[in-house]
């Protein structure tokens, strides 16, 4: 079913590469803010030597893991060890590994209402008996975690997009982090906190990583969204009873993954002034995008829907209060060459039909406008 | 069980990197014959466009694998379709996700004995029911087979390094082949076809594919043996109806490859005179190492030990006549600087002690003769 819904965005995502539409349904950085001429540079200097293109560890090569844990450690109260990363073929790897680990079947397992349909495919593959918590503003309702937790349940872990929420936006506030942290130290379950967009902030920090409260955080990242998703470096800091399974259940797997790619990530982690200068360009102009995405929607909309916040990330989150049913405002949309995902593919029980996901990365400003009108144009029908 | 003998080889190897160390443990290319150059080439030339650095299809990239369908359709009586490869991870990562799709906890499969252990642990993490079928000089004992068929066993898939086994260095005659193909017809099962060596033949070629006698076998190979492993190239030849559930499985497992190996890849295979001349260099190379390896062994054991004829591949497997355990024998090799992989690392129900895998490409002929001569020294004790 998971798999249905997903290859449904799928679907969807191949006719919006027809190039006369617009499209918000992507989840995917601009290539034209892909850091190319720097990944140049270090891809040559990594093909002097014919060793990069060798096996490597399958935990990681570790000067990468060596360089993830220095930059994780600025964040955390103890500093992190190389033990402590495991580096995978992209987050999702993390998260698909994670479960293999973790999940046993019927085992019960917690997520965001609406949720990552990668975490659900997963979960749903391991065959995890899944729970939900809502989200607000403030992310993850806590207080129905407590409340699930209070009446008998026992979760094996909680996933949570902490920051910059895909799909809705939102970031877990500072209390509710502290809340999570303690309620995993209370009733022993782990905290999987999927964090690819923490990087990419355009309204101040977010809080601190709930790993910085607790030994009960698996911490999920990724250069995906920041550097390139074709490098496919993705990583998981854990405790390293952790690291140690899931690297055993890596090499199954896949045995490792490409040390080509490890070298050149570890010389873009590595060089600071460089990646701070690039990260401060990026958020500069996906900020002025979600800044026009923002101001289409209220010229557009006006109170007859509701844009959230958007602290960072990716994604806005359009909430209709006329009644719109976002999956027929789709079919509508993609008449009007512009596309966008409907709430319906991030839900686990289906019952917010309101909802749509708004990716404002790949578009221009001036091209965001005219997506958003178009959007409108469909909405009246 | 598996993970753990795993792991065990990856201790060694982790002894085996210590630099007085000749090592005919490994199972890995050559550095020194990885086509550095051209791939820098192919490289630079994707990294013209930042699309290279974009997400890519779950299946792989369409022009890679377009390339590996024409490949594939000259050793097949139908041409193969692009929609019947899906590319992975590697090709260990093909037989994790076949795995998923096919084998249900309690499901019986069949492995050769010895085994190759990557298959072993994706089975064994699958929870399969493991039988297994000795191997001889021709390859698997078919007629073992059979007599497991018609005794009632009812294997939902059967694993086959079919040419240039590993461990074994044997490969399936052509006889044998036909037979396991009307095998497969007649009680319904796949083969699973894993050939990372076939190119690799340094005298004459290995029989066609089993993939070209029926369509019940799911091809596997990769780039990892011919080009380089840094790529990541693996791919699955399979009915389209596997390979779209195998695609829906690796959204789950990593979302997709990496799409700029994909476009180095596709260009190296489409440029067939290059191609072409690259691997006539590997086979010239490492057959001269082949026969190094043979003459040091003669040299060195006479009677009191054989090694497999090696017609192609990475491995000679020499089987002591003498009452030797090659478990001992490692001890004593460490200690005389020279490792290899004792037979007992591939056994699946334990029974043989006097093998012992020797890999020979990555040694040159002198330093060959060098390992050769500490191992007949350590076992000389």
């Amino acid at each position: 079913m998971a798999a249905l819904r997903s290859s449904a965005i799928r679907d969807l995502l191949a006719v919006t590469a027809r190039p006369e539409v617009l499209s918000l349904a992507g989840g995917l950085p601009d290539p034209g803010l892909v850091p190319l001429d720097r990944i140049r540079v270090a891809t040559a200097r990594a093909l002097e030597s014919a060793e990069s293109l060798q096996y490597t560890e399958t935990a990681g090569l570790l000067a990468l893991r060596e360089v993830i844990a220095r930059r994780e450690s600025a964040s955390r109260p103890q500093p992190v060890a190389a033990a402590e990363v495991a580096v995978t073929h992209g987050s999702q790897q993390a998260l698909s590994l994670i479960a293999q680990v973790l999940v046993d079947p019927g085992a019960t397992v917690v997520v965001e209402e609406p949720a990552y349909p990668g975490a659900l495919q997963v979960l749903r593959a391991a065959q995890a008996r899944i729970l939900t918590v809502p989200l607000d503003a403030d992310g993850m309702r806590t207080d129905r975690l407590a409340d699930l937790l209070a009446a008998g349940e026992r979760p094996v872990l909680v996933h949570t997009v902490s920051t910059f929420h895909n799909p809705r936006g939102v970031t877990l506030s500072a209390p509710r982090r502290r809340e999570l942290a303690a309620l995993a130290e209370r009733y022993g379950f782990l905290v999987v906190e999927d964090d690819p967009y923490g990087e990419l902030h355009y309204a101040g920090l977010p809080p601190e990583p709930l790993a910085a409260q607790s030994d009960r955080v698996v911490r999920l990242s990724s250069v995906s969204k920041t550097l390139a998703p074709a490098l496919r470096v993705g990583w998981m800091v854990a405790p390293r009873e952790i690291c140690a399974a899931v690297e055993l259940v890596k090499q199954g797997a896949d045995l490792c993954d490409s040390r080509l790619a490890h070298e050149i990530v570890s010389e873009l982690l590595v060089d600071e002034p460089w990646l701070d200068g690039h990260l401060g360009a990026l958020r500069a102009e996906y900020g002025r995008r979600a800044d026009a995405l923002r101001g289409a929607v209220q010229r557009e909309f006006g109170d007859r829907a509701t844009l959230s916040r958007i602290g960072g990330g990716m994604f806005g989150w359009l909430e209709f209060h006329d009644g719109t049913d976002t999956d027929e405002l789709l079919r509508a949309a993609l008449d009007h060459a512009v596309a966008f995902v409907p709430g319906s593919a991030f839900a686990v029980d289906a019952r917010d039909r309101a909802g749509a996901r708004l990716c404002f990365t790949t578009n221009t400003p001036a091209r965001l406008d005219e997506a958003v009108a178009r959007l409108a144009a469909a909405h009246a029908g």
